[in-house]
Order: structure tokens, then sequence, then C-alpha cells
């Protein structure tokens, strides 16, 4: 055998023979729904203006830091691979495929293997190893008009794609959009604030300066700095927005006195607020964005506990996103009990919560789905993305809370090509697990073909208020 | 297919043909042996005054706080289940079920789910989904003698069944269930002094007079605080108790200069010790339970790691336990090393370790385990007491201590109706556990079987004492 | 059945008769490669004098923690066992051989049963349970020259071994081993210089002063003390060393200036250090030794996160070792940050990251090894030493960092006799975990033989630069 030549259609279910014919069941049922994708990373321009896809290497490996991290790993310089933002010429960009494929066995094992694999079969209907070739086959087909953005949108059955958004965002590409009877996918804008919270950075005076000007609102107070947040939530949901995204090193939240809040906000605008100070208010900041969220019905997630940008030199060079952020552990029980307390039970208040330190599942996300209306269990988020990570969060979240308090499949990607791979790869795994439970009698068939379905339909739907 | 319409007799059992016929051989030397449940909440009184169950929502939902949580994480109102003590009529009785009867898709993947089922077809033969009809065939079902507690305990062949149980209390039911030859089953309470452990309470000061009432002893002072939990104890072990529960945030310990414990005891009971003071004396008792667990003998067992009572509205409107009970991160090495230096291989003292920290079973729990004589590794508990949560814990205890360092399993149930399906589930998953092992011939079949009788019988008796 | 009588040629494959049949033709191709152990305890002396096993007892149970802590938490007490350097005579030695006999159950489903079989069936052909008539069999056997450390070396295919070494010690034995034409097996030493980087300890001053004698450098200064540590280092290259291990409780770098930690030294010299200062300057120094193995290309491994001589009493009459180390939880992303940012993509500055905390698997450790080309995911250690905790290391670790930024296989043992036992059981797991991914269409069959031969040829390789 000369590597894979077609994709097996069992690819991902039980070994066991009997299991593997309920799993084939039930994934039978969800292979072909339309795809509700509620958090990603997609750009909006994309869609709207139906941009072609360059090349091979622009497409699958520049943009992709599951890819090029492990690379790098590999000792491949990121220059090479045309990583923050550097742009290749096509003998650079041939020549940073023919690295990947050197180094194709790094992937062995890996999701990114998975969703390569399914990428190029699937969707370019390359086979065998990724090779000169296959560089050559992906090529021609991006220059065609069946690969640009809008027709894959189609053809992948993309029914909902949430963007994730700058709060200044003009949201014009979303207006395009959803002006356009032609484009049957609801794109979604999200409000994603975190920058406009950390009153640490240099930036912060500037930024929410652009804050207030997007707003129409002075932001040289708090209150008009609040205001100003408050008018940008208002604009993503009269633009179709659904959720706000926050991800930021913990999700310790807290209540400041309004003036001692004002107080920080006004020696952050002169860069004198301490770096306490700062957390402090961050921290309070993200109960007012529940506060917030209580009052709009925008539904809050929560994408804690990462160190952002490790190796510094990295950074300096390439910038934000290039395969150097490296999770830590979060505590979320004590840290979300003062925003519970508050908004956990209030109606119409969603709070989804993500994590990429798996003991929280089973110690705290799921009890705290299990008890409050308002929490979901999100799905395995960028590491834990991936088959046996899938597997153990369902093992350490379905026994405390169930499969209706967890927020269904979310690709949480900006590779627009390997959005279908990814949620295939869900459907699969869901449909092994509930036939793991069918066989070993923990449920009724027909409970789990419905549980399927649910999962890809209205468990995203309800999490998402979609 | 209509749902479950009887028991699947092969339920958790391996999937894998080969494995699960081990596994059914394993199982049936175990599914008829007697139950012995060392740990749990089931009131003596409902044995000793053989008290009729009322109702079934009254029975398997209001008091079940697995089952009204998820309900309430559904949307289901706690106040329309009958939680907290509010007594349902028999209109308010038969919502309450439909609620839950319409949210049963809410349970699938649970242990709930596998338990309710189990209580429903075994105990009460009531087959099918949860539905009105059901209500009906329990709720008559109970107007029977078969279905009062002393006929229950004999047909579900309980041979011990521990209860928990305030120091002060006068264990009269407990004498009066001891001094009935015609009850089999062995009911010993367990002394839990956790609320007259923790001096900052604004209850403190009565409940330390309340223990030196019912020691006959004078409590105002610190000496002859400990002298009353010495009597409550030796007046439990009097009567049948083998063994004292405590269940603290964390399991630091400490050893205080005996005039200090004195000091923070007199400011306790003026209502001026300081939390942290609070903290270092119960540290400090927790560590002189131990002193006393080596001289009386009771087997000392730990549940630490729940901030308990989450959400303050609920607390407030509905009283403890009542779902919100939410785990945390738990440090048992360095916490217990003070305790564990001084008492760890002290002959006769007992110390069996329960965590809602999964973490702590491979890094911590099974290493103490398996080296110090008197430690043991608790059985899963709480939200851990669940199929696969199961599975985990043998799979992260078993390599480090063996099974002859564990504790068996334990119920922790006030759950009465579901005490023979917890025990059952418990000797379905070791069956599956053990016939793995034998599978991939780590171990021999017959060693297995002994393996499997001794987890039922030798293992919990040896770690109890009984 | 009376106990084992031959080993099961499938033991640890899966049991699903399809991915067994492809774990078999996996496990077929490695099980006789020769052994790569790039870090363990044995001593050099044993090999380069020769010197003969004195008897069971002493061979298999006395020196190996792994039997004696649970022979211990059984309540043997360890003095009968020969712990802790004391000698026991034949009838000692014959009556603990009993007591672990007796004790043999509590072995079931331990990773020493699984490598104790193999020893009395792979090296002595002793089958059936352990027995008085098998401590005869291996003490004729040991008295035979074919049960020598040379011979068995040989026959155990042992191509490389690492030993684990004193900074001041002079190699003699390695030198011998070198210079020996009839002995195949490189013999190389690993540095480990922890307590001379822990300047709080008592003996602290001695031992800088025998590092300086050793080394022939003046200590009594900072910069005495660094160029005695870069000479011990070079030595131990030049005499085959290609690597330095560093064990302390935590792996936080930083950065002190040199004339703070130039202070500290000279404090710590006079034992006037504080437990602060000291632990600040093994941190610096923990970084110290990373620019060291940046400038002389030693790889650096570090095994964190043990409470040493958890038990006093047992520390005070048997020494260190003896079985009660326990592990605490790790944090490598910050704590590593400072070393990574500085040497994380020097070019041949290598990091091999091992824990007992296995929660930084998935969450650090794979992402860190999925980044930077100089970390690897070092194989399971001790307490996870141990099949299932292997295949949960392969779960956590590969789907982010593939198998190529992994250490390979290390048994980390002084148990001579397990060696092979321990690295057949790790191709075992391995291939067993590749016939997963193979059934689940992970993986070709083809990719996943050449990765189940890489992982105990080339990966080691690289990892160590062997």
């Amino acid at each position: 055998m000369a590597g894979m030549t077609h994709l097996d259609p069992d690819r991902l279910l039980p070994a066991d023979p009997g299991t593997r014919a309920i799993a084939r069941r039930l994934y039978a049922a969800t292979a072909q729904l339309p795809i509700i994708s509620p958090h990603g990373h997609v750009p909006a321009l994309w869609l709207a203006d139906d941009v072609p896809f360059a090349d091979p290497t622009s497409l699958l490996i520049s943009p992709d830091h599951y890819v090029f991290r492990l690379l790098h790993a590999q000792g491949v310089p990121l220059a090479d691979l045309g990583v923050g933002g550097a742009v290749l010429d096509e003998q650079g960009s041939r020549r940073a495929w023919r690295l990947f494929c050197e180094n194709w066995a790094a992937f062995r094992g890996t999701s990114s293997k998975f969703w390569l694999e399914s990428v190029l079969a699937d969707v370019f209907g390359v086979t065998g190893r990724p090779s000169a070739s296959s560089y050559d086959q992906i090529a021609a087909a991006l220059a065609t008009p069946a690969f640009r953005p809008r027709a894959l949108a189609e053809r992948f059955r993309i029914s909902v794609l949430a963007t994730t958004d700058d709060p200044v965002d003009s949201l014009e590409h979303h207006q395009a959009l959803r002006a356009d009877p032609t484009f049957a996918t609801r794109v979604a804008p999200t409000l994603r604030p975190d920058r406009y919270l950390e009153a640490s950075g240099p930036d912060f005076p500037d930024l929410v300066k652009a804050l207030g000007v997007a707003a129409d609102v002075d932001t040289s107070t708090y209150a008009g700095y609040l205001a100003a947040l408050e008018d940008r939530r208002r604009f993503f949901k009269a633009n179709g927005g659904v959720s706000t995204d926050h991800s930021h090193v913990d999700v310790v939240t807290l209540t400041l006195e309004p003036s001692e809040a004002a107080r920080i906000y006004g020696a952050a605008l002169t860069g004198e607020a301490t770096v306490a100070e700062a957390t402090a208010f961050r921290r309070h900041m993200l109960m007012e964005m529940a506060r917030m969220a209580a009052e709009d019905g925008l539904v809050m997630t929560l994408h804690p506990g990462v160190h952002r940008n490790h190796h510094t030199p990295t950074f300096d060079r390439f910038g934000p996103d290039t395969g150097h952020d490296i999770p830590v552990a979060v505590e979320f029980t004590r840290g979300l009990q003062p925003l519970l307390d508050r908004f956990g039970t209030v109606p119409g208040f969603q709070l989804v919560l993500f994590t990429l330190d798996e003991t929280a599942f089973s110690r705290e996300i799921a009890p705290l789905a299990g008890f409050y209306p308002s929490v979901y269990a999100g799905a395995p988020w960028w590491f834990l993305d991936a088959p046996e990570a899938v597997r153990r969060y369902r093992g350490a979240v379905t026994e405390t809370a169930g499969f209706y308090r967890t927020s269904g499949f979310i690709d949480d990607t900006r590779a627009f090509m390997s959005i279908p791979a990814r949620h295939d790869m869900s459907r699969r795994l869901d449909a092994a697990y509930l036939a793991q439970l069918v066989a070993e009698a923990r449920l009724d068939e027909d409970d789990a073909l419905e549980t399927a379905v649910d999962l890809v339909t209205t468990i995203p739907g309800k999490a998402f208020k979609l």
C-alpha cells in the first residue's frame, strides 16, 4: 500500500463490528445534514466578495497554526511557510508545500492529518499522500469558480456561519451578505471585545477612543465607555449577531463599586492603571458583559486559559496566532460564582464555557451545566478538537450533564476548507459514542438516533439562540 | 422500538463478544451477593419505624439532587419539584412527575437514567419510559407492605447499611434497630462533625454548647470541647459506629500549639475568631480527629473539595443540598503530609480518601494508598459515580495501588430505592474492568473472579473494619 | 487453572479480534529489535565488574520500590524486606520472598505484576505463581555465568544503556566499559546535579566543595561554581554522556542578576541563604543549566513534581527512595516560559519533559512539544509507566504533538532484570495504540508499521542525540 487512496467510509467508527454497525446507522442519519457553525474565524469579506483562494500553501498551510506549528517543531522555519503575513511567490509556495509533504509523517495520529486528508479527498478529489502532484491538482481547482467561497459554502451545506469581529467593525460585509437574496448561508457576526476590556495595554486609550467613534459616544468617561459597549452590542445584534466571545487568561468575576471602576478606567486612559487594577477592572467588566447579556440576550461564550505568544522572538517577528499559544490551568467554580450568583438563573441569559484544561470538564463545567439553566458545556476546543479528546469530553461531561446541556460542535476555525471535515469528524465521533451507549444497553437505539440528530440541529440552535 | 421494555441482562458489560463472555462469568459470581453499604445517607428512622414512602415524586424526584438539578438546568423551577421541604399535594406531585417525564431525554447518558430505569424495572416492575401510567403503578406499589423500608432492605439483601449522623444525635433509632432481632441489616451510625469543627460559623457557639449537653461535658473550654468530641465518638462506636466522615473544602492538616488552639476556640465562642484563625483551627482539628481515630479505631473518611451552595438565591429559598454544590480542585499530597507523618503507619488507624477532582486519583491518592497501610483509595463519589467515571477511576488507581488498597463501592445515597441499582452498576463495571484485564492476558480469570468477589466482601470489610 | 503457566503471546494487545490482528503484525516488527534505554538507574559498576546478583530477594524485592511499597501498604514492615541497605541472611531472604508470595494478590492489575511475571518467565523460565520453588529456581540460575550482568545485557539486546550519576563521579566504570572491546552495549553516564543546585541544604557547602575538587576549580565563588559545573558537564560528555537530568519540585525558571546570584551563593556557603533565596537560586540555576546545554549540546531532561520522603519516620530509618515519594501538581507553561523564550529555538538545545501530573500532557506538554523544536514530550514515567497510563499518554499527546515529538520509551529503572519486560510492555502498547488508529482508518498500516519501528529506533535516537 502506498498511502491512502480513498477515504474509508468507516473512519473513526468503533472497531468492534457490532458497535460499528450501530454507529454506521447513527452516522448515516446526520452525515448529510446542514452545518451549523456558531463560532469561528472565517472573515465575512471572503464570502461577501467571493474572494478566490490563491494557492495551496496560502490556503492550507500559512494560515493554519495547527499545521505550521508542527512543521516548526520539526525544524522548519516559519518564514519558509509564509506565516505571519509574508507572501510567498510561486517558487516559495511550492517549496513550502514540499516541506509540508516531506514532514507528513509528523502529522500521524493528529487531527490535522484527518482534516487535511478529508479536505484533499472530499473537496479536491486528491488521494494518496500530499505531493507535488497534489499541489498542482489543488492549484488547478482553485482557479475554477466551483472553488470560490460562495460556491463552497453551498456545496458544504453551511446553513449558519458565525464570524468573530472587532467591536468597531462596520459589519459592512455582513450587511451585504444579509442583503443578498442569492446567498443562503446565514452569516452572523460575533462581538469579541477582549482588547477593550484589558485596561493595562498601551493601546487601551486609543482602542476605547475608536470604540467611542464607532458608537458615536464620548468614551472619556467610564459611563460613556459602558454606553459605547452597549451600543456596539446592539449594533451587532441588529446585524444578525447572536453571541459575544471572551478570551482572557482566567474567568474570575467580581463587582467593583462604580466609583472605583470609573477611577481605574480614568487611570487607564492616562496609562497609570497598575496591572492589579487592570486585572480587577477586566474581571469587573466580564461581570458587566454578563449584565449586558442578561439585558440584550446575546449569548456569552468564554474561551479562557491560554498563555498567548509564549515565545517572544517568534511573536516579535511573526505576530500573534503563530503557533505558540500554550494553555494553562483554569478554575471555573469559584471564578464564576459571583457572575452566576447574579445572572445564573436570569431568563434569557446564556453562558457557554469552553476550556483547554480538560480537568475542568468533569469537575466544574459539567456540574455547573447540570444545574444552571444558563450554562452550557462548550464542545472541545482547539487542542482538544480531535478524536480522542472529543471522546474524553463526552466521557467526562455526559454522565453529569447529559447531551442537552452541551453546545453542539464548534469548529472555531479560519480554515474554511476544513469546516466540513471538522463537523464530519464530530458527527462520526458522536455516532461512535452513542453507539457505545447502545452496545452497552445504556441507551435505546431510537433515542441515540434522535440524540445524534439533535446534536447537530436543536442543541446548537438552543445554545446559540439560532 | 418505543423505549426500554425490559432491562438488558448485559448492560454495562463490554461490547466486544469475547470480553463480554468473560465479564458475564465474573458478574454472575457477584450479582446476588449481599450489599455492604458502608457510607450513605438513609435516615435510620425510616428503618426503625418502617416509615412508608409517600408517592413517586417525593420518593424519586424531590429528594434526589442528581435528578432535580438536571430538571432545573432544563428550566424546571425547583419549587415545582417539591425540593427543599415543600410538600406537594397529589396534583403537584403528578405535575412534577409529568415534568420529569417530559424531560426524560435530558437524562440520556447519565447515571441517573441507569439507576432510575433499574429502580423502575427491578423494584417496581415498571418498564417502558417513565409516564403517567408508571406513576400510578409506583403509587400502587408504595401502598403495599412489600414496599416499606424493612421489607425492601431484606429484598435488597442489604447486610450492612451505614448512616450519616450529627454528633449530638441520640442514635435512638440505631439502638432500636440493634435491639430488634427481627431485622437482619446491620445499621451503623457515622459521626460527621463538620459543623463542630468550623469555628467561623455564627452558630458555632450554640453547636458546641449542644455538643457539651450531649456529652455531658462543659465545652466552654477547649479541653472540654475535645473531651466532648471524644465522648461522642465513644458513644457512636458503642452504638455500632465504625467510621467518622469529614467534608471540608480542603484536606490541609496542621498542628497548633494547644494554647493557640485554645485561644482560637475561646475567640470563636464569642464570635471573634477571624476566618484565617477558624481555617487554621479546622485544619488542626482534622489532625485531632486523626489522633482520636488512632486511639479509638474509628475509620476516618474524607470527602473534600466541594463549593457548597454555589447559588445563593437558591440556597436562601430552598436550603442546602439543592443541586448547586460544585466541586473544586483538591490537593492531598502536601495537605495530608503532617497527618500521615504522625499517624500514617499507626496500627489500627485507617483513612479513606474520596475526591471529586479526578486528577488526584493517579497523581496523589493511588501513590498514597500504595505506600501507607492506613490509606485506602475511596470509590468514585457523587459526580464520578457513573460508568465511565468508574472506569477512569479503576484505570487511574489500579496500576499503582492494585485492587486491595481501595475501599470497595460506596453508594453515598439517601435514595434508598436506588441502592441495589448503584451496587449492581458497580459490580457490572468491575466485572467489565476485570474482564478486560483477562482479555488482555494481564490477569488469570480465576484471579479475576476472586477479585470480583473480594471487591464486594473482604475489601469493604477491611477498609471499614466491618 | 492454577495461575499463569506460560505467558500469553497476545498480552496487552487489544481484545477486539480485528484490531488484535493488526496489533500482532505491528508488534512482530519491533519485538526483537535492540533496546535503547536512554534514561535509567542501573549502576555502571554492575556491568564494569560483572557483579553477580546475590539472591531473588535482593534482586527483585529489596531494591524495587514499586514492589516493596505495595507490600508495605499491605502491612509488611520494610525491614522484613531488606529495604534501605539492610542485608538479609538466607533465612531472612527466604522469609521476605514468602511474604511477597503471600501478598501476590495485592499486585493484580499493577504494572509490577506484568513485569515480574515477564522476568520470571522470560528470564528465569519460572512459570506459575511466585512460590518457594520459584525462589530456588531463581537462586540456582543466579549462580550461573549466564545470569551475570554482561551476559544478560547481551541476551537482552541492550544497545544503549544510560546511567544516572553524581557530578563528582569519576566515571571510572564507564571508562572501563568504553575501553572494553568485548562489551557491545553503549553505557552512557547522565549528569544529575540536583543536590548541587539546591542551596538550602545543610550539606550544600560540602557538596560544592567536592564539586570544586572534582573539577579542579575553586568553588568558593559563584563564578567558580559555574565553571565547575561546566567542567563536569564537559567531563561527562567526553565520557559518553548525552544528557543531564533534573528533578526538582517545580520547573519554574528565572534569571537573577549575576550579582544577586553570587550574593545568594555566598550566603548559602555560610548557611545563611533563606529558603526563598535558595528557591530563586535553584530556578535561576535551572536556566543556567539550559544555557550550558545550549552551549555544550547535552540534552536536558526534567523529572519534576515529586514530594520526596513523604513519611519522615520511614525516611529516618530507611533513607530515601523507600516508596513514599508522592507526586504533586506541576505547572509547565508559565514556569518554562523564560527558559524557552531564551533557548526554545536555539539549534542543538533539547529539552525532554516528564511528568507525574497527567493533566499536563494534553494541556501543556503536547502544545509545547508541538511548537518548540527543542521540546520533546517524555514517555510516561514512574507511577504512569503502566498499560492504561501509557494509553492515556498516547491519547493525550498524539493528537496535538504526533509521535515524532515524543522521547520514545524510558525505563528509568534500577531493576536490571525488568528492562526487557518494560520495553516489551511499551512495544506491545504502542502496537495496540497504532492498531487502533489503523482499525479506525486514521492511519495506514504501512505508516503504522514504520511508526512502530521509529518509536524504538530513530525517535529515542533523535530525542537523546544517540
